[in-house]
């Protein structure tokens, strides 16, 4: 650390890349600099678009982003790239981590891109993936594309971050249908069949038509557009990219990107709040000793889960529980 | 509610239906008086073996569970079953919850039945299965399944609330390999490969037997049994009964129950604490008005969410800080 906080935040709001690797890698490591240097930045975020791109494993979400990082590039956008990996909750290995990822954009310096582990976190999305956003978003990134881990549901966590969701589908995957009910079609501002080169993808096309047809309108009045794509190719991209767009104005006309962020920060506001009140009273009342002390006496039923909290809880606020 | 807490608890411990019934449907609804009734259940809980089964949809998780109830029934023990549904997180419908389940159990007096939908809880798992468990352990089953749905990660939930996790798999499911990198694999305590009658089950049983085979071995030096069952006919469910046994059997000579619920309690605690703190400070400080004003604030960005959450947890631990 040479740099003083401030510089340092200085540093990311310019766009230097050191400086942003830097700072994620603080905020990752849950380095109580990394929030120093967030509260620094966050009055210079919220200006980048939010994209986030979620679908089964082998939907092809990375070429995706891939290809669309481009598209943007190639319009003067500055890009941000934030893959979130899957990672066992046990074992805590990342098995993507270490790949390398999209090749074709690695020596483009205009273009930011960071993988990250789940570690575990419920939800898919590392937990630290709203942060990372906010410091590509102040350090001048126009787009920022989340591919998540399409596994189950996480994707309703990208939906609440991201200011548009594109749903990535296939042919021929027959479990889809089922993950759809889970509440993954209800998030999606924009579906992409992807691989319409292979068998069903006309098929496929009918049966999200159909869905949307029978699904009760959204709030907001937007009909999610059907986009096929061949991402490997490149074909389709412009469209994906045409209806992004026209669901940015879309938002912009209609208020729905201030609704959507208004329920984004409410979430997040009540997520801080549980997570650090919980941290600091652990920290306080549950030192190592503590803690063994209480989970033997749950083992040993020698009290009851809701008595014990209760106790610690009202200890923890003080008298004017 | 003519009967008092105590004289409820007493029906409940009873192996009353209906004191069971309502006691459920108190702490589903989130009801003080569930939770008064849990800490006078507490002590008498902790007998029952608690089995977990999940998979993929269509794996036949219903299926098993079933037939499973019915073999241990016929060996004399109480079953309870516990299954949870999926929800979407958005309209909050649950998808299965009025169909009718298991008919087969229905009219067995010794067998209880619940459904629970999961509230778009992010493990899948719905929050209060942990006390519907320990409700129907309190009640005298000697056997609680809980049936939960397969997607994503909630299966590491139910391996920590369950003293034994059967995952099950089918032959033909391409997507499977990809769902247990992601660390379903390393839950299950047996494999019942289902529906064997279909094609590609030797396939499916050398992949698995390849899988454990250079997977690291368990700090409890188990090794996952593999069975072959056709649930819909009943063929194997003996071995299943047997393999589970075994397992238990292992698992009280070699201590791991011990160790296993003492992982669960850790974790319990814990997210019991989280959560109780936060709902506390929530009611609290975050009357509807002042929650209105933060969000405003956030989303004009007049106060970084960090600043923002450590004062009101500052606030809220007082001086003690």
């Amino acid at each position: 650390m040479t740099d003083s906080i401030q510089t340092w935040a200085e540093k990311v709001l310019a766009g230097d890349r050191r400086a942003i690797a830097r700072a994620i890698s603080a905020v990752e490591c849950g380095d109580s600099l990394g929030t120093e240097l967030l509260k620094r930045l966050f009055s210079a975020s919220g200006k980048a678009q939010v994209i986030g791109v979620t679908g089964s494993p082998g939907t092809g979400k990375s070429t995706l982003v891939e290809k669309l990082a481009g598209a943007y590039r190639a319009a003067g956008a500055r890009v941000g790239i934030v893959a979130v990996d899957p990672t066992s909750p046990f074992s805590g290995g990342a098995l993507l981590g270490d790949r390398i990822r999209m090749q074709s954009l690695a020596s483009d310096k205009e273009i930011y891109i960071r993988s990250m582990a789940t570690r575990g976190h419920l939800g898919g999305l590392a937990p630290t993936t709203h942060d990372v956003v906010a410091i590509l978003d102040a350090a001048g990134c126009d787009v920022v594309l989340i591919e998540t881990v399409g596994v189950g549901q996480d994707e309703v966590e990208v939906a609440r971050l991201a200011d548009a969701t594109v749903l990535l589908l296939v042919p021929g995957m027959g479990d889809d249908v089922q993950t759809f009910k889970a509440g993954v079609m209800e998030i999606a501002d924009l579906y992409v069949l992807n691989k319409t080169d292979l068998p069903g993808a006309d098929l496929l096309a009918q049966e999200v038509e159909a869905m949307l047809s029978t699904a009760s309108s959204r709030g907001d009045g937007w009909r999610p557009p059907i986009v096929k794509a061949i991402a490997t190719t490149g074909w389709g991209l412009g469209e994906v990219k045409q209806a992004l767009e026209q669901f940015r104005c879309f938002q912009e006309q209609s208020s729905g990107k201030e609704k959507r962020r208004r329920v984004y920060w409410r979430s997040r506001l009540l997520e801080l709040l549980r997570q650090n009140l919980f941290e600091k009273v652990a920290r306080e009342r549950l030192g190592d000793d503590s803690l063994e002390k209480y989970v033997e006496d749950l083992l040993q039923h020698r009290v009851d889960p809701y008595s014990l909290v209760g106790r610690i809880v009202a200890d923890s606020l003080g008298a004017g529980d």
